[in-house]
């Protein structure tokens, strides 16, 4: 009598345990290489367990969770899966950052449809690298099989940082006044914002692949959109033991005039002068080929802009030449005033 | 002259900031409901701040990343999205608590293909919940709209735990002794673990919905499948604080046998003695419908024990005794051997 009742197990319906640890090993030298002195356990414990670094007056934990959005659909299309995990690490330190902390240490969430322990392995050795580059440790994470979740080839990535300051260290907006200059860092182009509009306009109108060249650039679609969310904390955190900054401003989503008005006091606005840099090419591609009007460009995309830093006005050209001198393109970008919001001008 | 060029915007390229400021507005009181005098920071700002607790000699940031994984998929076939937070908040401190750590403060990632407000609302509403009955702060997030990942109405959900111990308080192993016993806590159901065949044997072979009766339950498949991941923390912490518990093990993916040596000493095993207890109906019915042999059971399922408990044999009695006092199902389970991994008997 033939016997058709089922015989399932986990592999039978999608969740297979042994590639889950081929992954595993696949990324435990990459965890391993980002941790320091204060990294009190391997993986494999439940929880990672980091010690309060000592010597502080009033430690105050700064943390962020943030996930990389739909650029990992250019990850997709590419088959470059080792950036991804840099754009997302280095967008949480920016995070932190501006509120005046230093990383301690990044978690991250992994989820995948199939278990490939390749691309695994390349997506963590992103996160790892940028870990290693910030000096913060990748302290654990969960990478999750989801059969049904995600298409095959495709998953999702988010992240989790928790960083430190002196509470009288904390940047809040208190320190900001009507005249303050704005100093802008240059982004590396997109960082992490926009994708779903950046995508549709460059793979639907423009019919570009991940290879093609991007119009006004020196390099392919993928080389353009996947350019490295870049972080500033090497170049910022002299600046904030100096004492001269009085806020930062991370531009990611919604521009700068969802973003500023964030650092600044209650009362306070600023002015941006958009003479004064010229946006990346990838930027007047978009608008163009997708018809996007200046505000909403301006809404969803940083035009070149990844940071903006408040100081003094009578420090402002200082600061430039320094972060001049450190590699970062910098220049003066406007000013706060009073009232509220932010005025393009 | 007609003009067919595109006129493209974020929205019509899928993603609606508006409809993300009305989750954001949705979710504001129910993010401040948790928050408590360590919370320095409110929502907007980029990075969520809480303050080190003082008074400590060698404070231990013990952290965890985890998410629901494809329960979130009974959520989406019951339209109840109010449990799910719970189930991933209650999972965290689990993890954390088995290191010896209280819970500080959690973040979210919640992504998404549409963002209803509605639905964003009720998710959060199960985090903050559960937030607030662990004593512990929903310090930020991150809602993301991602359009292509996610299928309409669906959403994927991860979380990010901080918890302290003092250093010398630590669970990791080094306590524990051939000889100790092991005391079991009872688990809800299949708390977040092993869904991906679980709904493949409910759904697919059984043939069930979301409002079907469960098979020897007294609810129904929604009510079996959705049964919230039990917080040990409220009974356990007094345990903790009397500084009985040699070690503690969180019975998730990888069943008793996939986690309990975790917790173990090195040279260490366990024996258990699956005559003890009588698992919920819910994995008789898996096992039955899908043929799932029983060693498949065990590293799939955690087969009703949501929390091992290692104590000297001496105290044993004394914690399952005080254990029901506070409202669990316990009893001794088993015990500590020489040796190496799990054997079931």
């Amino acid at each position: 009598m033939p016997d058709d009742s089922p015989r399932l197990d986990y592999r039978a319906a999608g969740v297979d345990l042994d590639a889950a640890d081929r992954a595993k090993k696949a990324i435990k030298a990459l965890v391993a290489s980002t941790h320091d002195r204060h990294t009190l356990s391997g993986m494999g414990s439940f929880g990672g367990m980091y010690a309060v670094p000592g010597g502080m007056n009033a430690p105050v934990l700064v943390s962020s969770a943030d996930g990389v959005g739909t650029k990992l659909k250019v990850a997709f299309l590419s088959g470059r899966h080792d950036t991804v995990g840099a754009d997302l690490v280095n967008h949480c330190v920016n995070d932190i950052l501006v509120q005046g902390a230093r990383p301690l240490f990044f978690m991250d969430y992994l989820a995948t449809g199939d278990m490939d322990a390749g691309v695994v392995g390349q997506v963590v050795s992103g996160v790892a690298r940028a870990c290693r580059d910030n000096g913060c440790a990748l302290l654990g994470g969960e990478t999750a099989q989801m059969p049904d979740f995600y298409a095959p080839g495709e998953y999702d990535l988010a992240g989790f940082i928790v960083g430190i300051a002196e509470r009288d260290a904390l940047l809040d907006g208190s320190r900001t006044r009507a005249g303050d200059a704005l100093v802008a860092l240059a982004s590396t182009g997109l960082h992490t914002n926009g994708y779903t509009l950046a995508r549709r306009i460059v793979f639907d109108v423009l019919g570009l692949d991940a290879d093609s060249p991007f119009p006004d650039s020196g390099g392919t679609v993928a080389d353009t959109l996947l350019a490295v969310h870049r972080s500033y904390l090497a170049s910022l955190t002299p600046e904030l033991e100096r004492g001269a900054v009085r806020a930062l401003a991370h531009v990611t989503g919604g521009g700068i005039p969802g973003n500023l008005p964030r650092s600044l006091g209650a009362g306070l606005g600023a002015r941006i002068d958009t003479a004064s840099w010229q946006p990346p090419p990838v930027f007047g591609v978009l608008a163009r080929a997708g018809g996007v009007a200046p505000e909403e460009m301006s809404r969803v995309f940083n035009m070149g802009v990844g940071m903006l830093v408040v100081v003094a006005p009578v420090d402002a050209d200082g600061l430039v030449s320094r972060l001049r001198d450190r590699g970062e393109e910098a220049w003066i970008v406007g000013e706060v005033v009073r009232g509220s919001g932010v005025e393009l001008v």
